[in-house]
């Protein structure tokens, strides 16, 4: 990994998701009631809960609006949840004052034109597998894998390891 | 691009859409009520909007009836919707004569034979990648993504692009 | 293909179909009532209507019960439905019964151990791609498509193509 | 096969397994009340049936409730399930008492780091192939299919193969 990249990992202290297309696959799931299920990934949603209680911040903004993404957001204690916002940055800027942070200390993991707003204000932006092409060209990381199918799981690994933390799962786990 | 397909493209004023393979991936969810729910994606959903908002008509054909189609239309500010259509001719010619447009003026993203009656008529016929072999052969373009994971998001931009109005898109969400 | 396939497929009259992995991808889809969701695939269902209206007979035996099966054979018209039938030798036998119909005239599209009874009495064994081996091995035939994708659809056509009834479909959607 | 490797599956009694990721693909379907849907696989289904009538124990340890997960249990007959269970050892050494079986009969198939102080244990520890990096490497046997999609099925076909059980399906099916 280059420097400059470990360098703008350590500093995260708050993990931004977009849902659609990042803690879901983009598939928009509609029933006869006109009412929305959503499909996210165990795998994302255990390292969510870890990566909390190691003392990081976890929110959600995004631009349509879902109560299975707050039940959700609830079952996995992500600390702030931002819904129906468009513009994202409105979201964004009151994330930074409620948790006193800067720029440069969010990540933020996104997939459409509609979050790039944010995303270029970022320290780490990172783009799901997924993405569309612009996202992917402004972008200082893809992911390998896609959203809903564990791409926020490897970000918060990358976070984890760049910062010496993933030892505690591993520990926590029983690896020895 | 070859200059025949282009000129296609520039005249289009008209997106019409097959629901079932083209805004679905052709998956028919039925629950223990026989009702229905449909699989949608979110990138074409921004797309559709963003259509709109720059002046171009939306409509949906489909040969089947389904409420979470309405909801999903009206969410994205889709026209016309005309469901439980067979033939699909008549409703073509009533969007047509509803939308003073004439065939050429029309684009048709279709993945059965049910669409082959209006696909024959437009100026740009589009087949989804997952489409039937038949509708491929007699289309203007088929698409690199499969119909429910971002093939009318694919028609837009290509149709945005060619029309030079692609970079309206990329000033609003941000980029310079 | 094969003179002696050609034969085989040249006699069908009635196809029967598994429902799980055949009409499906596999997918057993449970909701906190325990009620099953089915996803079934828009292509399969328009060859059926058509093989129908052909004057084919269709048929569906599964060892499972689900009402989302039920209004998906009566939206298509599929003539008899047998659930919860094990072993599927009686409910095959009744069926040759009602229809006045032999072994050889009858196509059956299946995918696991519990279809084996019936698949070897028939004239035409398919198995869908996504079948166990053994199911394969004793198969006259194996779809490329998998179930819930476009299986049934590719074993009509193949049967309307053999019988040469494939151009009538052709003809009515409009092609001329 | 190795020597090594099949020892350990001659003795085993009682398979143990995790849900999402491995009775599941690992996708968290929640509606709008905050309702779980789970999607199993019709052939994990058929094999535990025959693994149980065989008399083979079956068990299920599940960090997360859900009420679909019963529901599909008690349909297969499957002897225990522990849900809500973190960490996981506690159920794993109640099954052990219940059953008055040894570490070195059980089978556990998992895909993610609370499998692991279990995972550790058993004479048999399997990961599904989409299991996580850390798992597989402790792991006796990575399973072909991923979870969700047929992967319980080829552990029990694989353990009733080594045990010389597998030819009693076969000829139950029709096999002669």
């Amino acid at each position: 990994m280059k420097q400059t990249l470990k360098k703008r990992i350590e500093k995260i202290r708050l993990l931004i998701m977009d849902v659609d297309g990042v803690l879901t696959n983009g598939e928009i799931v509609i029933d006869h009631e006109g009412k929305e299920l959503k499909v996210f990934h165990v795998q994302d949603g255990f390292s969510i809960v870890f990566f909390k209680r190691l003392g990081f911040k976890t929110a959600i903004i995004s631009a349509r609006g879902s109560e299975a993404v707050q039940f959700r957001a609830q079952d996995l204690g992500i600390d702030r949840v931002y819904m129906d916002v468009r513009p994202k940055t409105k979201a964004y800027e009151k994330l930074l004052e409620e948790f006193g942070l800067k720029d440069e200390e969010v990540c933020f993991l996104a997939d459409d034109l509609p979050d790039v707003c944010v995303f270029k204000k970022v320290g780490f932006a990172v783009a799901v597998n997924n993405a569309v092409e612009e996202v992917k060209k402004i972008s200082h990381y893809v992911t390998k894998k896609e959203g809903g199918k564990g791409a926020v799981r490897e970000v918060i690994e990358l976070i984890l390891k760049v910062q010496g933390k993933w030892d505690n799962i591993l520990k926590e786990v029983g690896f020895s």
